[in-house]
C-alpha cells in the first residue's frame, strides 16, 4: 500500500467547495482500486487569512509545504478584500516559484457532453505546455515619477534553462502523443525575448527529429484557437501566453469552470501543485453550486503525475459519463448542485468498480 | 471639391492585390458621391525593397510621408526572406512609432452573410481601442551570457501619458456609442505595469461618470470572446493584449482575413495609417485569390476618421451585401477571385447612386 501525503489548500471562494468535493471522489476511487491511499492535510492559507494574519500563508509555508508529496490547490483571489497581485504573488505565484514548478501542464479537449461554444468543432485535444517560473511574469520592474509623468516599467526575464526546459518537456510530451508541437511566439513585435524564444526552439527541436513543427505568433493562435483548435497537439508558451491560450482552452471546450492544471517540479525534487484553470469566483461562492469538474479533472493530472496513469483515466471517464448523461451545474446551462454532481461521478466510479 | 493626398504602401505578399483593390472600390465612391478625390501615390518599401536597399524604407521615408494625409497599407511581412521583428521594426512599427499613431483602432462584428465559427452567436459590435506606442513593444531589452547561461531581458514600458490617451479615446468613443468600457488587465499576475495600468484606469473613469466599466483580466476577457462577445461595446488594450484580442476579434467574426485596422495619430498633426489585420499571407500571394475585404473596410476606417462617415457606412453596407450574396474568396469558404469579389463591391456601389 503505497501511502501519500498531500497538502490541500482550498483557497478562496468556490475553492472551499470544490476541493472537499474532489476529494470524496479521488478517496472512493482509491478505496475501491487499492494499491495507494492519500493522507490529505488542510492549510486555510487565503485572503480570509491573510486579512487575519497580514500574510497570505505563514512564514514558514514553504517549508511545511516540502514534507508533502504533492499539493492540491482550489482557488485564490478575493479582489474586494486584497488585491490580486498581493494575494497570487503570496500564494499561488510564491509557491510556483518556491517549489520550482517550472512547467504548466493544462489539455483541452472537445468532451462528449459538453457544448462548445464553437459550431461544429472537430475533436480537439491539445496540451498547453506553459512556462511557469520566469518570462512575463517578474517581480523586476516598477515606478517612477507621479502625476503626469508617472510610468511603470515591467521587464519580463527568458533564461534559455528556463525556455529550453519547457520546451523540451513539450517534445517529450508530443513523443507520446501525435508527434506535434506548435511554439508560440510574438518574436515580430516583441523584439528581444521573442526571437531569443525562436532561436531557443530552433536549437531544440534539432534533438527531435521525428516531432514535426510550427511556430505561430499568438496572436494568429489565439485566432486558431476558435477556428482549428484541431490541428494542434502540444503547444509550447511563456508564462502569459500560456495563461491566455488555456483561459482560451477552456472556452472552446465549453466551459472555463472544468479546465484542470498541473504546476510541475518535473525533477520530483519538491512537490508538484494541482490547480483547476478557474478562479474562486466570488459572486457564486458559498452557495452549493460551483462546478466540481474542474477541481476533479485537476486530480486526474495529479493521479497521472504520481504514475497512477489508469486511476486517472477513470476519472475522466466519470467526467465525461456525467456529462453525457446531463447533470450539470449552472455555468454549463444545468441546474445541478456541487453535490448532484459529486455524488453522480462517484456513483459512476463504484459502478464501475 | 475636397482633394487628399494618400500615400500606399502595398507591402508584400497578398498586400499588393488587396490595396488596388480597395483604391478601386474608393474610387467608384468618391466618383459617385463626388465632393472628395483621393491622389494615391505608392510607395515600393517592402521585404523585396529591403533586400535591394537593405533598409525596409529610404532614409527619408519617413519625412516623405509626413506630406501626405493618410497613409493606406497593405501587409508587411516575408519571414522566408527577411525576419520578421526587422521587416516589421523596419516600416509598420516605425511608421505607428514615429507618426505618433498612439491608437489603434479595430471593430469586430457580427456580419450578415459571413459565417462566424460560434454557434449561434448573439449579434456583437465591439471596438477594440489597442494603445499602440509603448507597453509591451518596446525596443529596451537584449541578451546577455551565451550557450546555457544565455539569456534575455524585455522591458515593457507604460507612461501615465499613453495609456491615458488611449482610455479616454476608448471613453469618448463609448459616449458615442453604448456607454460601456472593458479595461483588458493582467494586474493578478503582471505585477508592476498591470497594476499601474488599473490604477489610471480608475483614475480616467471619473471624469466619465456616465459610463459603466469592467475590467477583466486578459485570459479570462480572451475566453469571453468566445463565450459572450456580444457583452461588449468598447474594449480598451495594451499593444500586446489589443493585438490578441483584435485577431481574436477577426477569428469570431468568420475570417482575420476582414479585419480592418487604423492606426491613428488622434491630434491630427502627423498622418494616420490605416491596415488591415491581416497579413501578407506568403502562401496564396500573387494568386489572385486574396479576400479584399479587410482591405476594403480599412478604407471605410480611413473615411470614417477623415469625417466622411457617410461614406464609409457604405462601404461596409457593400460588404455586407457582397457577404450576403455569396460571392466569397476561399478563406470564406467560396471559390471567387480578388477580382469577382471587388467588381461585386463595385457593382453594388455603382447601383445604389
Ligand atoms: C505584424 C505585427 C508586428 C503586428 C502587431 O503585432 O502589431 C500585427 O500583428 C498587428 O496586429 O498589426
Ligand atoms: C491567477 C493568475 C495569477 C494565474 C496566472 O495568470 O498564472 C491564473 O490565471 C492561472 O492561469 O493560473
Amino acid at each position: 500500500m503505497n501511502q501519500y501525503e498531500i497538502a490541500v489548500i482550498p483557497g478562496d471562494g468556490i475553492g472551499k467547495e470544490v476541493v472537499p468535493a474532489a476529494i470524496r471522489v479521488i478517496d472512493t476511487l482509491t478505496d475501491i482500486h487499492g494499491g495507494l491511499s492519500f493522507k490529505w492535510t488542510s492549510f486555510p492559507w487565503s485572503c480570509e487569512y491573510y486579512l487575519e494574519h497580514g500574510a497570505m500563508m505563514p512564514e514558514d509555508g514553504i517549508q511545511t509545504l516540502r514534507n508533502f508529496d504533492q499539493i492540491f490547490l482550489g482557488a485564490v483571489g478575493m479582489p474586494n478584500l486584497v488585491p490580486d497581485h498581493v494575494s497570487l504573488w503570496g500564494l499561488l505565484i510564491k509557491i510556483r516559484r518556491e517549489m520550482q514548478q517550472s512547467i504548466n501542464v493544462r489539455p483541452a479537449k472537445l468532451l462528449n457532453g459538453l457544448a462548445s461554444p464553437l459550431r461544429d468543432p472537430e475533436p480537439f485535444d491539445l496540451i498547453v505546455v506553459r512556462e511557469n517560473s520566469e518570462g512575463e511574469y517578474s517581480e523586476i520592474g516598477g515606478r517612477m515619477h507621479s502625476g503626469s509623468d508617472e510610468m511603470a516599467i515591467q521587464s519580463a526575464v527568458f533564461t534559455r534553462k528556463g525556455t529550453e526546459r519547457a520546451m523540451r518537456y513539450a517534445f517529450d510530451l508530443a513523443k507520446k502523443r501525435r508527434q506535434h508541437v506548435t511554439s508560440a511566439t510574438k518574436s515580430n513585435g516583441i523584439s528581444h525575448s521573442m526571437p531569443f524564444w525562436d532561436d531557443v526552439f530552433k536549437d531544440v527541436l534539432k534533438d527531435y527529429p521525428d516531432i514535426a513543427t510550427t511556430s505561430n505568433h499568438i496572436d494568429a493562435l489565439a485566432a486558431f484557437f476558435v477556428m482549428k483548435p484541431h490541428v494542434f497537439d502540444v503547444i509550447v508558451a511563456s508564462n502569459l501566453f500560456g495563461d491566455i491560450l488555456t483561459d482560451l482552452g477552456g472556452a472552446i471546450m465549453g466551459s472555463i469552470g472544468i479546465a484542470p492544471a498541473a504546476n510541475l517540479n518535473v525533477e520530483r525534487t519538491l512537490p508538484s501543485m494541482f490547480e483547476p484553470v478557474h478562479g474562486s469566483a466570488p459572486d457564486i461562492a458559498g452557495k452549493g453550486v460551483a462546478n466540481p469538474l474542474g477541481q476533479i479533472w485537476t486530480g486526474k493530472l495529479m493521479l497521472d503525475f504520481m504514475g497512477y496513469e489508469d486511476l486517472g483515466k477513470l476519472l475522466l471517464d466519470a467526467i465525461e459519463h456525467v456529462l453525457v448523461s446531463g447533470i450539470k451545474t449552472r455555468d454549463l446551462g444545468g441546474r445541478a448542485t456541487t453535490e448532484d454532481v459529486t455524488s453522480a461521478v462517484i456513483e459512476y466510479l463504484k459502478s464501475c468498480g
